[in-house]
């Protein structure tokens, strides 16, 4: 579905440098639009993006596969402006971390039928062009989420796009996602921000850490900007998951509290089980 | 030092195993004991041990160098029965990751003058033999924890002893150690059990995670016995650093809650720039 296809990609950060990255290679023909003209411009001289968006997004009309490759409440802002101008578009996506609001937004805009929401669970805290890499959806697990009205054709061309950059698909309902990511996602990049903060107010370093401790705080170096925008669109299920977590700890508490070395064991010990339970507990050396 | 020099190993694990490892490759005449008659084999089998030390630590007399690399309550239970039967050794040295209590312990069997609490911060969440490797200390940061009476002679030689593994030492009072891990190494861990168990009670595999939430439970794989033993030497000040992350987690929650954007995104970009604010913030590749 990639050769020779007119993409248009908005947003040419980590994910969207990374698709725009991995659609060049494949011979599509790639024009971008970033708010930082920096980003179109290093995306032009390395010769993945042909041409250049602008402000006004004139041109896009011919485009038959449009990405948007933006933070939640961009991609949510972007959508109104889609409307009625994507006549070539077979296929609508974002890769934006929440996907309920933005489904909605884009069946709200008149664009449901052509829209996939895309959710790639991949990434890193790092952003911007300079971060993009056209490996980065190889292997990677992708979640895609339909409109109330998308069509047959476009869920297959969704799944034909991420097969050819060498993901993996699979369906799920848009508030199930958001639901699942608030454990699965969200929690652990709250928790290594809360570490982060922690450690700074004890004056420690992210350097006087070891192995683990640097691993823990590698999600707090995120863009601020992209999970912000997350965090705000699913707080309902992020407190939810924060709530359940805070349990946890109130739990170790009390056993330290009592001095209650066979209760501490036991939750040590449980944790272990789950990180044992599951078939990729696979024994890696921690990387330096 | 290393080369014919005798040395006694208690405790065969990943960090005894690696330590024997270590030795043996530099020409170490290395004598083991494990509670587990099959870690002792296994490290005869591969040459790394040249023999057994039995339950009544016979033979450990003419040892010079004896290492402890037990849990923190067996270290701590093991001091006594050494008390008197080190007239060869120069250096006695073990290798938990609290240091005052069991600093104490040492000066008060009558072996402090030849005494080194060391922590390596490294390792890895696998233990035992099949987990140890000849490499772990490279590169590896010391703590070197001195009692009241440890002589010069002895600080030189175990200074020595690392520095021959390739590891950097530095000195620290063991109280102050302590102290400085609940932050840096305890709290780091015991984040990634209550995220794994919350994980777990939300029914999510460890497969179901991304590369960040992966991360974030590894710590959790950790044994809970050499856990359970450090956590509950080092009560207090880990109840300390846990309301400190509480704190944090509260301060996210009213954000949250009042759906005030501006708060969420300043606590999010508070904690990336700590992240930033670090030499070793380094732009790595999330591992897979």
């Amino acid at each position: 579905v990639i050769p020779d296809t007119r993409v248009a990609v908005l947003g040419l950060g980590m994910m969207g440098g990374s698709l725009a990255r991995g659609l060049a290679a494949r011979g599509a023909r790639v024009i971008g639009l970033d708010r930082d003209e920096g980003q179109v411009e290093a995306a032009m001289r390395e010769g993945v993006v042909q041409d250049r968006l602008d402000g006004d997004l004139t041109g896009i009309e011919t485009s038959e596969v449009v990405l948007l490759a933006l933070p939640v409440h961009a991609t949510i802002e972007m959508l109104p402006r889609l409307s009625g101008r994507l006549a070539s578009a077979r296929l609508v996506m974002d890769v934006a971390s929440t996907k309920r609001t933005i489904v909605a937004a884009a069946e709200r805009a008149g664009l449901g039928a052509t829209f996939v929401g895309a959710h790639p669970l991949t990434g890193s805290h790092r952003s911007g062009w300079g971060a993009s890499r056209e490996s980065l959806f190889e292997d990677a697990r992708i979640f895609l989420c339909p409109t109330a009205s998308t069509t047959p054709a476009a869920r297959q061309l969704a799944e034909s796009f991420w097969r050819e950059l060498r993901a993996g698909s699979e369906w799920l309902d848009a508030a199930l996602h958001d639901e699942q990511m608030a454990w699965r996602s969200h929690l652990p990049h709250l928790l290594s921000t809360a570490l982060a903060l922690t450690l700074r107010d004890a004056g420690v370093r992210r350097s006087a850490l070891g192995p683990g401790g640097r691993d823990m705080t590698r999600l707090a170096g995120g863009s601020a900007d992209m999970w912000a925008s997350i965090v705000g669109d699913n707080a309902a299920s992020i407190l939810a998951a924060i709530d359940a977590c805070d349990e946890q700890l109130a739990s170790l508490r009390v056993a330290l509290t009592r001095d209650d070395a066979d209760l501490v064991h036991r939750w040590l010990e449980d944790g272990r089980s789950w990180f044992d339970g599951s078939p990729d507990a696979v024994l890696t050396r921690p990387k330096s």
